[in-house]
């Protein structure tokens, strides 16, 4: 009997079929390893279109760079000018004040992260941490969305740099709100985070758990959307990701990496995505707000592969089918070894 | 200055580029027109796959029918068994239990819906509510999801008939869930339906309307996800689609032909998909919940052309960029001339 299967945050409903006899590798038509396209890296060849907004020097030879943050061309929000929320009617519009950057993690032509060493995605976090840290000084923000979209042998991006994105806000992303108010919801009635209960019981039943590591955790969501969706989550309960203890940073590289390495060797280096869920800015002209929000929410990251076309159904409704059990995709994922 | 626009009813925001300077043809890689597949069709090929739930026969000769209702192959419900809602640990799990059944909206090899005589629309619409009222006296299910894929020239499925999809739950689809309570917020602070205040604006301000007769409106939303993202709606208040008055089957059936001919004449045949939103079922143990559900909620469908990729960040945040002004959109689509 397939199962409807309840995310344990946000509310959402998943059809899961609970069939065990279908294996990964029939399940998915599975992509090709991604080569360096043979054409012109729009960064390199352009260097005036993208102005350093903070770039990461090596210690001992100023002239080389580990990251870069330059602003995304072609960007809808603008960083000058005011917000102006004002009604069009019943509507509601605002300025599109923000930031729109491209955070570009290596020199050198390679795509994905996970083939970038630790000590290089230790930086590209800490560049992320840096990042948050500035914009928040800015009164007008509320969230920063740091998001990844790598694009497999389907590249089709400009750009040939592992990168990611970071993008500023003066409202919250909805799918942010909706974690933050269930977690709410549970911590008013449990007195308990959410996410540290969902860590408990992983541990405990041991069946959804992709990796793990002294401070981290990676798990196949019980209510996972799609095949291999994985969350990481941080095991010391933090709602701000950029407030990380500095001794936490290699741990997270180390899951993250693995976690990526598996999905490129055991699926064939598909194209994913990933995405931090972080508390938003607490501002002071908004203090009763965000009043228990320290103890309720729990920063992690959404890493999806994108193996399967998302049907114009699951957008417009909300509603998802996931033909595989998320406790198959943990273990599919869980015994893939690789080598760092 | 690019805009950040609400979606009144369910408070997501959306960044709105408001440059007028590009226009659709410019945006966009446009797909090519539709042929039929030199492939088999596997609903004629087996027709014992398909066991008949319903079948709308002529009138006058009883051998031939317009439209048949038969179970989906693969499908993931099941409509035997009990619900069986129960824990497992922290999370929620209920049976699999529901229907998932395929309208065949013709015994042609015709893809498109907008290709099908106004009459034949007709009898889809009230096959769609004929389905609806039959599932309705099962205690069990409380929504049922109407929704329509149509794939253009990127046609891959095995079946060449145009089709849509029924899927009886016995949850309510997140997005449902969202529309119920933002218009139910909006009911109880103003005391009026928020879909009439929005067509009440929408005539005022003649902006955003793609097309209109004496009981429909088509509108680009204010707040679209996606370029050309068109909602229909009722211009009589009502919450359940399959209560519709029968004379006003066959305005709805217009304004849905000429819409979506405009959308495949315009933007040469791309696919699209379309949900139609209507009230859950009211089941009599839940009486208090469902209060001011008729009076706050007004039934619509949503159809979305598939012209950009979603990247993996929008489904993953609830957060969205669309390129194009909504006003461009409906301008565009208002001005392409079709002849029913």
């Amino acid at each position: 009997m397939p199962e409807l299967r309840k995310d344990p945050v946000i509310g959402r409903w998943v059809i899961i079929s609970t069939e065990r006899s279908k294996r990964p590798r029939d399940v998915f038509v599975l992509s090709q390893s991604a080569e360096i396209p043979n054409r012109e890296c729009d960064f390199c060849a352009n260097p005036q279109d993208y102005p350093e907004i903070f770039t990461l020097r090596d210690s001992s030879n100023p002239d080389k760079w580990h990251v870069m943050v330059v602003p995304r061309k072609n960007r809808l929000l603008q960083i000058e000018g005011a917000i102006d929320r004002r009604a069009h009617g019943i509507y509601d519009v605002m300025n599109g004040v923000g930031a729109h950057e491209l955070v570009i993690e290596t020199p050198e032509h390679i795509l994905n992260i996970a083939d970038l060493p630790l000590e290089i995605i230790d930086k590209v976090l800490s560049v992320y941490a840096l990042r948050m840290r500035d914009l928040e000084q800015d009164e007008r923000l509320r969230y920063v969305l740091i998001y990844k979209n790598y694009e497999g042998k389907k590249q089709r991006g400009s750009i040939l740099h592992s990168r990611s994105n970071i993008i500023a806000l003066p409202v919250n992303p909805k799918r942010v709100k909706e974690k933050l108010s269930g977690a709410k919801k549970y911590y008013v009635y449990h007195e308990r985070c959410i996410f540290c209960d969902i860590i408990r019981q992983e541990k405990d039943q041991q069946v959804r758990i992709v990796d793990e590591n002294d401070n981290f955790i990676a798990i196949s969501a019980f209510a996972s959307r799609f095949p291999f969706e994985t969350w990481v989550l941080p095991k010391t309960h933090l709602c701000d990701f950029y407030k990380l203890e500095p001794t936490h940073y290699r741990d997270l590289s180390l899951i993250l990496k693995r976690v990526l390495l598996k999905i490129k060797v055991g699926l064939n280096d598909p194209p994913y995505s990933w995405v931090f869920f972080t508390a938003p800015f607490r501002k002071k002209r908004r203090p009763g707000y965000w009043m228990t929000l320290e103890e309720d929410f729990h920063w992690h990251i959404e890493i999806i592969p994108q193996l399967t076309r998302v049907a114009g159904f699951e957008w417009g409704t909300g509603f998802y089918i996931n033909p595989m059990l998320p406790e198959d995709s943990a273990e599919f994922l869980r015994n893939i070894e690789v080598d760092i």
